[in-house]
């Protein structure tokens, strides 16, 4: 199996059982987050994620080494985004990144937060005003080399 | 004076005055990322504030004018974006967003976090494994209407 | 089923059944405007209009829990459009916004029109110089946040 | 001097005068979003219209002809576009125009809007959930020719 | 049937029985160009057209709804153009439109020659230095509006 | 001087001196259209030619020289077109040629017309329904070889 | 039977049969490359020799009809080319035609080199510094026509 | 001085003189396409070929320097190109390639034909039909290495 | 088969077996990336390589021959690319080759590193601040010929 | 001073004073390929080695602050490259960097090589085949995060 064969399998089965991002980060001892990302072809599963996944969503054997392996990350989307929900953070990094980055240098120096030791937090937030998303990046500090 | 002379000039002022963001923010009482996009063109000062960072800074007179304007939002670099720092978030975008939206949905169901009426935070967090960025977004949550 | 899908197969069924939008619309209490949206993908039904369209248009079962997802909102045509109706639209956006954009913030301050808490509105006007065609957006103003 | 010419003086000069569109609109007995198209760039002033302009907005006299010119119609801004205002009405075009184009057809049979006879309305609209914006297009219909 | 199948099969039937458009365009009493663009996906047929077609390409029944529909237009080829045929038009708009444009306000004023209402015809010429093609548009002139 | 120069100085100095195309064209002894051209960067001027556009047009010496040499044919507009004069013929070679095509090979076996031994030919037509454009273009047909 | 499905065909019968261009090249009078055109889809093949390729790779019957008809010609590769063989040469095109340009308009006046009355000849050349290739393109000069 | 401004220069200076590439190339022992190539931008000459070119066409002393340099070879065109002179090459490319690097991997096995080890031949051949453009490609073949 | 289905299954097999590209660079006698190569679609077996995978992944016969053609390159990946690994390179090609080409043509003089003739090593490399990935690519160096 | 002006300054004077980059690296004590890329604008000096560099290039008194910055990374050449030495490592990119990740994930699981905690080596290799370039890339071993 692919890693897009996983993820269609997948969707459609926890939508025919109903079931959560929260019950399986739950089942695997990962955040909902991870867990969709994971199931979306971005995160390589150890063989306990991967069976366990497989097991709940009742996929095929062959998930299981398809959620092992080390996938080629490919945009599950058009690209520009066209969905509203995510193209507003596309907004945010197209209009206000320069901005933050200034900041940023200021607090850190020369460098760049790691997008890959990252780990990733949404939250719900009840406001006077109306209902709020919260949502935080959080990743490692790394400098340029000199040489 | 156009937004972008504002932001050549405002930055160029910065360096040479050795000011920082937080300084910034500090005379206006903002946060210095919300400093740093105002002065960037992505926010229509009030009077004060104009006023405020105009005299700071030592800008000519119709900075404030043009510091009160709603601007055209333009992005201040190129696009698809080639520095590092930047890069890495559109990489976020592009690849695990489709995951982020479908479990806010299982939160919030079907809508949009509001790229408008939002705010943004930066902070620096020391970690036994080195350095890390921590940047979270607050956004109020919009639902599609029905007619 | 996936909501191309159902998109391919109502669009289909209506034809066959010389269906109006304006009939499918009064089916479920709303308008003819909405109901093609929603059917085209970019809605999320309640229970009932999911099921009163599912049965008008005898779709399969899983159409309903399909017209009740919050969908990834793909467009339904080439881009940039290539059709001269909708090429209109685009080149009325091209040329003309940035002029609009400017008599709005007259009028608004900085900020803009929502698309998610919109409706829009469709009319056919007899006119001595011939049939006009009126269309309508009426948009919940959001303005910026300060932080 | 060209329209970009005129284009960047008058909207200078109607900042430093603090006038209106609705101001520039009455001057010339027409609505303030066509006087901001005029000025814009995509219209064909009258030789009254262009003077009059031309004197409120003291621009120099070559301005009037600049203004009579059928001008070659660029648009005013990125594309695709950044800024949210008009990002906004993008998305519409791209997401529900095909839905609405289904809905048009139903109505008028095989053709399109004008987008050269049109005239546009912009409205604030108070509402107990909050201020909303109302935009309406008004064009002529234009059926296929066979032959 | 889709307009997309109604012309592959319409060619390949063309093909077989050995009809040229001149013939079909006969059958249908319009002209061998309009009759291929009405097979091509680029017209909305009338019943007695849409029947005569369909009976003499022998296509299945449903080509007749098809036929009658107002499609979506899309481009039957690969865009920008590679077929040398179509390219040399292409260049033709790239290059020399601005050139024409100008002439053409000089005669009718601000305006656009309508794609809509409007007919193409097409002759072989013979000429001394060899044998030539004349290509001609004829459209409605469409002024601007003012409001 | 370049050609993007002359053009501009022709155009500027055309308007000035409230000369037309068909004035400037019976200078030469050529259409509108192809003056037109050549003042655009379209075509290569004998020096006669040259000479009489040089000195109606009051351009300085070296324009001579100029529209003498055989140019580098860059567009003079946006592309694609932006204009919806032009962009009414773009969509005409996006959505139509391939079925022109068809027909055309019908006529003449493969091969293509001409774009550089071409002529185009531009007049207003006074029809009941109102005025019309007519435009046609007149190029060799030249053949694929075989070898 | 379309273009690209007896170009698949002819490709994979050649290479069952071990035959070479210059065999089917010979088989038909001419060169291996204008035979390579033919059954990639670039040319339009006479009855007799659309039969004498079709009995030789054991066509079907129809891919007669399809050799003898004037093919709409789209790459058969992705653009721009990613092959090293075939970028080598849009690297030319894109560097040096601007130079080269420039000596033909001195040897030929303003016109182009027709690549539709055109040959292609290919040859393997031994040299002391290793073995070259040598192409050369053969095409009719055509003059820009006046009007 | 920057390669673009010797290029620049050059071609004026070589315009003002009347020289030809003919006569340029004869005064440095190489072929005029060389020599175009090299004031182009789009090739190292050695001290002697710098010199005299600087003297023959009076540029300033830093063009020796210029001239001398390893350039970063950037297109003198847009792309893709627009003159017709230079899109034929670019469509033959586009659509033949493929089938000339077919019957060259028959000839050579795999590999390409070196555009960095390779020269260029242009000649006028007159024809009974008419004149002809000859041109030639010469390169070193290269073989992929194992390892 | 073509390339791609040799790609495809081969990957498959490869896992199903448990094979890696040590074990299968050994049983050919190349390096672990070279065979990798081959097996992606970019190289051209031998005869005997081709036999020897061929037997080891037990894949079809006809394998043989698809692995001994010369391929038609491209990417085997979406572009620009999305996968972190792969864009980590296209950055640093995008940021730092011209600073590299020009302390290169300090070393060479004019020329470029032969991609064609050209061998990859990578290596892994424990480092007291953690683990180190060490690639190196080594090519001939090709000069530009003059003529 | 912008990192631009730096960069254009710098290789000016480094010309002028016909320094190479392996002195000015010996100056800081870098590698020259680093001392390269800190003056096209990719590395952030200390004061010690932007007061050295400033002061051996002769560069204004601002320059010193401006190395010092933290700058937004663009590349200095257009993308896709043009020039035939950078575009052979994009070559490499877009069509071995798949077959090499694959190899990677089999050394060291998923992750990536980062291109910040990096550093680059470059050597003249003589061959008994003629000269070779070996250039060799060096980075730390990221592994993505779980969360």
């Amino acid at each position: 199996m692919t890693r897009e064969e996983v993820r269609d399998l997948s969707l459609r089965r926890k939508d025919e059982k109903g079931l959560t991002w929260e019950e399986l980060g739950k089942a695997i001892g990962k955040s909902p987050i991870y867990t969709a990302m994971l199931l979306y072809g971005y995160g390589q599963a150890t063989e306990e994620e991967a069976k366990t996944l497989t097991s709940i969503l009742e996929l095929p054997e062959d998930a299981i080494k398809a959620l092992m392996r080390a996938a080629y990350r490919t945009p599950s989307q058009p690209w520009p985004p066209t969905d509203p929900f995510v193209y507003r953070f596309y907004e945010i990094v197209l209009l206000y990144m320069p901005a933050i980055k200034d900041v940023a240098h200021e607090l850190f120096g020369d460098g760049i937060m790691s997008a890959i030791d990252m780990s990733i937090d949404l939250k719900k937030v009840e406001d006077p005003s109306g209902t709020r998303m919260l949502i935080s990046f959080n990743g490692k500090w790394l400098s340029y080399r000199k040489f």
